[in-house]
């Protein structure tokens, strides 16, 4: 193994690297079969098989098809030629379906238009929506590749403070109510950029509440929301900790059985358990929605569409003439017909496995933090303002001085948000806790910032490489730690059990010698 | 048939829609024999067919490759996966001795970048180098779909006077030395935009001593070129009238007979008769190329690349990353495994099947102007300042009225240049001989426009559809005729020869009506 968590090869497509072959699956099973994770796996080959159907998609695509007029019609004479900047119809045709069952806009006449990729269509909504020099909302904590995209526009950033749910509605409304245009010598920010789903970098997700609140302070401020969601459909839910699953709600429990049901049923329970999207609340046409093909069929295919009203479609159709015009013909074509082939329910079949593939590492990982560290859970502090939904890591080696019946324990390591989707888990390191931290400090020295790279260091010589926390950094105020937190973002995306079992068992001896515990 | 010459078709690819399949063709020489351009068709048969080989290139690109560290590699695994902006190895790696081979830049250092289609690279280059409201350097008729990628940025398009080979460099030295910056209220343009080879939509190309005229006012003024090529490898030469083939000078003769040749002497008889890029001229590294392969294997492919110095490929590589990140996956696959397959000798034996095509179809279709016109050659007028290269049309139906000896004749119709390259002819119609004309004029009435939308509904109503010459205007000023000529352009990249014949023909009746001859 060369690193437990590679930065550069984070967001593996589970077409190019991801899903195991159906067979080694069953030797999988085998060997693991002592793991609770073994059910995840089995649940996982479930949906990558059909029953008397081979594991590999086979298509044809003719230079003429039969109908041409058909707009589902997917042929290599029309997607090798010019076309609309909208690509062939058959695309969108099926993409109106997905959004209309899936998102389920709160209004009629929006559409969708393909792009090549996110990014390319996050570049397309900046060329649109943002003057030289605005202002521009952002999670505090956010994708520097976003970033990329408006800083040239010489945009200055506006962090909203997070919580383990997302965006804080409260701070979002400080921030608005209280802008003076003449003071801050910039118009009040019109645009939001939010990672509503398994928020890259912190793994929070925005459930239906906090949606809502959100979209309210838009509303009063007439703020667009652009909700980027590469991650939607790798939700995968809470991490139950080990020997807490009796714990569960039978409310929960009902919702996971349901899910693990086949079929029309077991997709239904799937689109259900979905946070739903901005869309849904949308009644002014004020949400601009980024999705991707990137993490669900392969990152090199560079296809992606936005879901909004049709002021703003008509916008980026004109922005798309003059720069991309529509996405490769090959791109298109081949992903069409592998989705036609599929139908619907196939499709959704296929990200239920994709989910559970996702929901199988995320156990892995979080189970590896419950088996090398003392956790206590909803311990809540100044990392995180809301107490809920937090983990935080002590070391075992300090077991002797652990007793709880008297309170004593060695000090708190690290604190993170079980991520609830995507690919990456965001941990706060408490630096303050270090033993040379306030020698640091007392030198004048910026003890955070040394110490994370440091550690950073320590982690890469032995194999394993962490993302640093101040790349995701919107506000820069976390990067120059004064309440003495670090951070680092993990990606379980490609990694094998054994890679993460590995790797995190290695950081937790790393971190030890590193606080000299 | 629907159309003669339709707008939306007008640049079909080779792949998708061009080249004859080899079956055809023998049917083909044997009904077009009593035509010349049967030898054409027997030199394009020649290219598109290797003894022993079938006509279809098949080949599989496996998931893991035998040495994925071949830098020539393509395996899928990579290719579906995220990539650097700057795609896979083995594209540039092509690229690169293409580029060394055909374009000889004149310094040591360049370097390529693919991009998704010429329009997105003169939209990152437009991104690179405009600031808002900057001017920029235009040819005075010019392709709007580049402009529509510039005007956004409030761009000022300065139109520079055009002859039968192009941009006058006396022109671009009066504008850019009379710059009063005061005066103007804007900085002197420092970007010119230029397409050298068959100039959409007058079809005419620049040789290399209008180049470097051109170059020596760029490096005066500090001008950066953008050299748009799409059609360079389409340059098929002059055209030689029927009945003068015999006037042809012994080089230009020796020259088409070395073309004629198979193998490596005939293709570099071939590179040798391509004009030189700006690049072979560029000692100061202020030339940026852009070439795509719409016109040599599919516009749906979206892929195409610039050719520049370094220090603007590593920002176009920064806004590459921001916003389309490399090209899809299956696109750069697909095509650079094809042209590994072909070889770099193979790939110039496909560009001259194609100019064997285009040089067919441009022969067909001047030739048909010669059958149904009568012509004068070199007659030069104020449409084309420069006498050479101009054919100006009378109508046949004015025979009683034609005497060479006495001089008399009918209205000059139409002036074009004969293209050189690419797929356009640009037509100059004569509307100050339409009788309506002066009688127009004399009740205030926009003449020119109103008789070049009449005519273009005539010929729409007798389903002939040529593209109105305005929407190519760069500086408005053609539109508004006060010389009294207006323009269209026809295509014929996709007609058959039936289809341009009958097209033509039609077009001489429908005019002959309009003009009342």
């Amino acid at each position: 193994m060369d690193a437990a968590f590679a930065i550069a090869s984070q967001t593996q497509s589970p077409v190019a690297g991801g899903l195991p072959k159906a067979q080694d699956m069953t030797r999988h099973l085998n060997r693991m079969a002592k793991h609770r994770e073994a059910s995840a796996l089995k649940e996982l080959y479930k949906y990558m098989t059909v029953p008397g159907m081979s594991n590999t998609v086979s298509f044809t695509i003719p230079k003429y098809g039969p109908n041409p007029r058909d707009p589902a019609a997917i042929q290599l004479s029309t997607s090798l030629q010019y076309q609309p900047a909208t690509g062939p119809p058959a695309l969108p045709l099926f993409l109106r379906e997905f959004v209309a069952k899936v998102f389920k806009p709160a209004y009629a006449d929006w559409d969708v238009l393909i792009n090549v990729g996110a990014t390319d269509g996050w570049s397309k909504i900046c060329g649109m929506l943002l003057e030289i020099g605005d202002a521009i909302l952002v999670e505090e904590w956010t994708y520097p590749g976003a970033e990329n995209t408006f800083i040239p526009y010489e945009t200055e950033r506006v962090p909203i403070k997070m919580d383990g749910q997302g965006l804080l509605p409260e701070h979002l409304e400080n921030v608005l109510g209280g802008w003076d245009e003449s003071e801050r010598g910039k118009k009040r920010p019109r645009v939001l950029y939010t990672i509503p789903t398994g928020q890259n970098p912190t793994g929070a997700t925005m459930m239906a509440d906090r949606k809502k609140a959100i979209y309210e302070v838009c509303q009063k401020y007439d703020v667009v929301i652009c909700e980027d969601e590469p991650y939607y459909c790798l939700y995968t839910g809470e991490w139950t900790p080990k020997g807490s699953e009796s714990d569960m709600s039978i409310l929960a429990q009902r919702k996971q059985k349901a899910e693990k049901k086949d079929g029309p049923d077991g997709n239904q329970a799937f689109l259900d358990a979905l946070p739903p999207s901005f869309l849904a609340f949308d009644t002014d046409g004020r949400v601009i929605r980024m999705d991707t093909f990137s993490k669900t069929s392969a990152p090199g295919s560079r296809l992606g569409w936005i879901t909004t009203s049709p002021i703003f479609i008509e916008r980026l159709t004109r922005a798309t003439e003059a720069s991309t015009q529509a996405p490769s013909g090959f791109a298109t074509a081949l992903t069409t017909r592998m989705i036609q082939q599929w139908g619907f329910d196939g499709y959704i079949r296929w990200l239920r496995g994709i989910k559970a593939t996702y929901n199988m590492r995320k156990t892995w990982l979080c189970d590896t933090f419950q088996d090398v560290f003392h956790l206590e859970f909803d311990s809540g502090n100044d990392l995180f303002p809301e107490r809920s939904r937090t983990v935080t890591c002590y070391s075992k080696q300090t077991k002797s001085l652990w007793d709880e019946k008297r309170g004593l324990r060695g000090p708190a390591l690290i604190t993170f948000i079980p991520p609830t989707a995507g690919m990456f888990v965001f941990l706060g390191i408490h630096f303050s806790e270090h033993p040379d931290y306030y020698d640091l400090l007392r030198r004048g020295e910026d003890a955070t910032f040394i110490l994370t790279k440091k550690l950073w260091e320590m982690l890469a010589d032995n194999l394993v490489l962490f993302a640093p926390g101040w790349g995701f950094d919107a506000g820069g105020e976390h990067a120059i730690g004064g309440k003495g937190y670090g951070y680092y973002r993990l990606a379980f995306s490609v990694a094998s059990y054994e890679e993460i079992r590995d790797g995190i068992y290695r950081f937790s001896q790393v971190l030890d010698k590193f606080f000299r515990i």
